[in-house]
């Protein structure tokens, strides 16, 4: 019994109808933590099926952690079945089925019957509450495993997960979390990193890796030791990427930009795009909640549409042109205003909105690189 | 030995550093063929772990289907797994080794030594040649259990899994295609068209669901059967949700919008939007591709932010109003134009990039009623 792994329950799943990002977001977290997955798998609304995956997982592993199956319907099979592989019974908790009647109350409607099957529990289950929704989870710590039951619905596992599986956990498991840096470039290949910073990589602690995203290539140290031994490789990864460097950790490019934006005395910026689908306004938006500096706005405009972007003290234009070979466009970026005129023609790679994504990155880093004052 | 499953293999999935789209994306073609998915699993690289997973989903299954692993790199470990389960020895195939040379040689580039593992191959696998890529996929049928390896990249999954695959299933399986309509409608929840679709719904064949997507409700009816046995329920649902309904199928609400314009004589079209981030500007860039209406484009705006839309015969303008309460945004949506003054102001639900998305289509949906003369 050791390790951990993942259970995603819903025939929705099987069918194609749904992205398995809870999967994604509880594997994060655990890696994090040091209790990372050992396997995970998605089962379809079957009594039988899940009962004995439930078996097996808890024999195998110390820690269980299953989304859905905890809705009102009759296809939401998932307490059935952990009560199957317990072999315990399931009864109605009369402090569960007054939180569920006071939810319904407050929202001014009548619990349907459906719902008071959300207020069963086994003997064993201790219930996690769901501050946005109607169905509770479950933590049973049983026979040296631990099972955690949550809703699928991401909004809800998410929160139930941050404000109290995870401090459970701390309490429960020996958690050692990992320790990790991130160093950012933007306008160098993944290959030329790995050369680059071949001083650096390739150790057994910290353990490193290249990654290649939209917003640059992301290079990661990672130790469940001392977290003080990752600085010295982060130093030197920043020394040896230079300008193609633009943050380490939570700083996205479009933050780097605005930083050395601001540091120049440029108090707004807008943008104008073609061919780009609004992606860099969407980047840009997002950015100017999180930034100082305000994001007037941008336009986005079809080849021959008119229209004018917001005034502002420096205007980025993008360009996408025709796509010339299958996964390579050519996109052309102008800056304007308080930086001067900045002109550079950029190769573009991959399809579809990813492709947009990165050229729109493409026009934040040259505004970073000029403001910067670097080529 | 019945049914299908899938097994996608990766650390990087099991510590949450990429979302597992290859999994719905087989499980979404593996139902249209009517081979649905019973379970799907992902597997860390580990040569042991992986082995004894392909050995038991062999015995249980009638197609294993595995994404990854194919690399050149000491990690990538499917084909020795597989190798294992199958008591088979992984031996060069001149074949394939040629064509490797051949794919390197026209990159301009010597072949690393690593690849030369993409060319081993087990006598009892036949390999299936990859257009763009380096790893060649496998297709074993041996044991009355056929089992697929593809290379993890989704382009190439995809790709191989279109041109290669999927003709070999249908000759290999008895495929029974499963027929779907889709009958979609907007502003309308998705109790209250459960409610208005009663007579309609919860029939054994075709089988119906409903589903909330940030573009509206849709209606799904299937069969394996006679598809003609569709056209009614579909015809009903249409009549019973009357001017809630956009369209069936492929008709996407923007389409539906640019079909409803073009009737009345419009050629353009023009947006504002404050606080959605470009979510609009988005979808319509996207439509006016599709579409033969041209999107003139968009202005996407902070609150006091200036600039000026395109002009076109048509301008819509979303704002986003600040959040209330929680996950709840009101937004106010005008029309002005060729379709004269049109205001609404609607709810929001969600948050995120979802809550911004499910503005942009309200936006959308007033475009058409208003286009269409109704309310």
């Amino acid at each position: 019994v050791d390790g951990a792994e993942a259970i995603s329950v819903g025939s929705e799943l099987l069918l194609g109808e749904v992205v398995d990002t809870n999967l994604t977001y509880l594997a994060d977290e655990l890696a994090r933590v040091g209790l990372p997955l050992r396997r995970s798998r998605q089962l379809r609304d079957a009594r039988d099926e899940l009962a004995a995956a439930l078996r097996e997982a808890r024999a195998a592993s110390q820690l269980v952690v299953v989304g859905g199956g905890l809705g009102p319907t009759h296809d939401d099979l998932t307490r059935e079945a952990l009560a199957d592989a317990l072999h315990e019974r399931l009864a109605p908790d009369p402090a569960l089925e007054a939180d569920l009647r006071r939810r319904f109350g407050a929202l001014g409607r009548p619990m349907p019957a459906a719902n008071l099957r959300q207020a069963l529990r086994v003997p064993s289950a201790e219930a996690i509450p769901n501050p946005i929704g109607s169905a509770p989870g479950w933590w049973v710590d049983r026979d040296g495993s631990v099972t955690v039951l949550l809703p699928g619905v991401p909004a809800e596992l998410r929160r139930m997960w941050t404000e109290q599986v995870a401090p459970r956990l701390a309490g429960r498991f020996e958690t050692r979390p990992v320790h990790r840096r991130v160093v950012r470039a933007f306008g160098i290949g993944e290959s030329a990193v790995a050369e680059r910073l071949s001083a650096v990589l390739g150790m057994d602690d910290p353990v490193s890796g290249i990654y290649a995203r939209d917003d640059g290539i992301h290079v990661r140290f990672s130790t469940r030791g001392d977290p003080s031994t990752l600085e010295a490789p982060v130093r030197r990864a920043i020394e040896l990427l230079a300008r193609d460097c633009y943050g380490t950790d939570r700083t996205t490019l479009p933050l780097a930009a605005v930083a050395v934006l601001e540091a120049r005395g440029i108090r707004s910026l807008a943008s104008v795009e073609v061919g780009s689908g609004g992606a860099l306004a969407a980047i840009l938006s997002e950015a100017g909640v999180a930034g100082s500096m305000r994001y007037a706005g941008g336009l986005v405009r079809a080849p021959d549409g008119g229209g004018s972007p917001p005034p502002a003290d420096v205007l980025v234009t993008l360009a996408l042109l025709p796509e010339r070979h299958e996964g390579v466009s050519p996109a052309e970026i102008a800056l304007r205003g308080a930086l001067g005129e900045v002109q550079r023609r950029v190769t573009v790679f991959g399809s579809g909105p990813q492709r947009l994504r990165r050229a729109a990155f493409g026009a934040i880093d040259l505004l970073r690189r000029a403001a910067a004052g670097a080529p």
